[in-house]
């Protein structure tokens, strides 16, 4: 009978013990066996960032029916790479990052640990999820979405998803959720990134923070257009960053020497 | 005159100090005006990362005609973002990550921190290349593929890139090399990825480690087949992630709540 209930495993980059997690877990209880592996403190911004320079380790924190949760010292990606290779009793059904506290939308796809997560699962050939709430606030109120991230998932174990391919799923902070866009992502960019300080002991330090200018707010068929007017943005994401449309081109240069 | 003279930004994943930045900087020297703001230590598998819970200072190690090199205590992404916003008089015509120490071809570009600086200049709408080697001794001999980054560099600054993509280049170790092949990136994965020890204390600790699988080693143009077969693979790559050929098929899923 174990056989049959899908496993789950989850991770996130907000740290084991964050909010998001928790309801993340609640929402999907009864859909499988839930076995998460998340850092043991904030990992926001680690990207798809894997520990080289040092070992990491990690412990059992929680233990209840159908749940088991770890803590571990490294990044998002470790903590999937160490949980498949040293916790899960076979290949998960599904992997899951989230739900994380923040905009994962557009070009922050490239530094969000939580899809990090995601695209280390999809790489291991597990369907894939990253699920992020437009609310940095720890005590954000993820209600409204969290009948979409059930019905999502449930989407997902039915009909499984492409090699190589996943979701990153936003949701738009507030009551009223429109319903769901699929979506592509948006041409945005950061800039004024940094906060200047003076370190006690002479020298200056630098906060990283910054403005985030969305390049194409008419795209009605981008991620931040759907999250901007209302809607939960899902946008599938692929393994292969090739540049296929500048192969071409390339071709045609002069490159021996 | 200074203003026709090409501006580079130069970082790394392996540190200021390692060999591969040096003989980077050597080989470019010439082509323009070079400014090196690098991890002040190793930093490999870094990724997109980004530094959010500390801040992250900077001082200047050298300085001589046309070039001048800072350490920073950041990530790779940290090293660009502060370098544009804190040093540079104006936006560079050119970010190069390298010479890596070590392959960052086929799925490995999602890990490399060389690749994080090379997506973020691109982010910021600059021509970038990211330039590895095939071997990670730290006194791996560039030598043989210096003609390449040369003259790869010198059609970037000529021709431009499109915006949204840049360019990943791995040549493999050895003496003779074939010349340069355009590629698409390999489909791969690691697995068995960790070595357990055991921590004087009591309890496991993991290193990360590893074994490489190409799943497709008949694919001619992929970048792996490339250097297998004594190439320069150039692989271009985009910022866009979506999956457009999944598109279609979510947007016949039932997805309401």
């Amino acid at each position: 009978m174990m056989k049959d209930r899908p496993l789950i495993l989850i991770s996130n980059d907000d740290g084991f013990f964050s909010k998001g997690l928790r309801v993340l877990v609640e929402t999907l209880a009864g859909l499988g066996d839930i076995i998460v592996m998340a850092p043991d403190g904030p990992r926001s911004g680690a990207s798809g960032a894997i520990t080289s320079e040092h070992p990491v380790r990690y412990n059992k924190v929680e233990e209840k029916d159908g749940l088991t949760i770890y803590k571990c010292t490294g990044t998002p990606v470790d903590c999937v790479k160490l949980a498949l290779f040293e916790l899960l009793p076979r290949c998960p059904d599904l992997v899951i990052g989230g739900i994380n506290h923040g905009d994962n939308s557009a070009v922050n796809v490239h530094y969000s640990g939580t899809m990090g997560v995601v695209l280390e699962g999809c790489m291991k050939g597990v369907p894939a999820i990253g699920y992020s709430l437009c609310d940095h606030d720890p005590n954000a109120d993820f209600n409204p979405m969290l009948p979409y991230v059930r019905k999502i998932a449930e989407q997902v174990l039915a009909n499984g998803l492409p090699k190589g391919m996943c979701l990153n799923v936003n949701a738009p902070k507030g009551d009223e959720l429109k319903g769901v866009r699929i979506c592509r992502q948006t041409d945005a960019s950061w800039g004024g990134e940094w906060v200047r300080g003076q370190h006690p002991r002479g020298g200056e330090y630098f906060w990283l923070t910054g403005k985030f200018t969305n390049n194409e707010p008419e795209a009605e068929e981008s991620d931040r257009w759907a999250l901007e007017h209302g809607y939960v943005a899902i946008t599938p994401i692929q393994i292969d960053m090739t540049a296929y449309s500048l192969i071409g081109e390339l071709k045609t240069w002069d490159l021996s020497v």
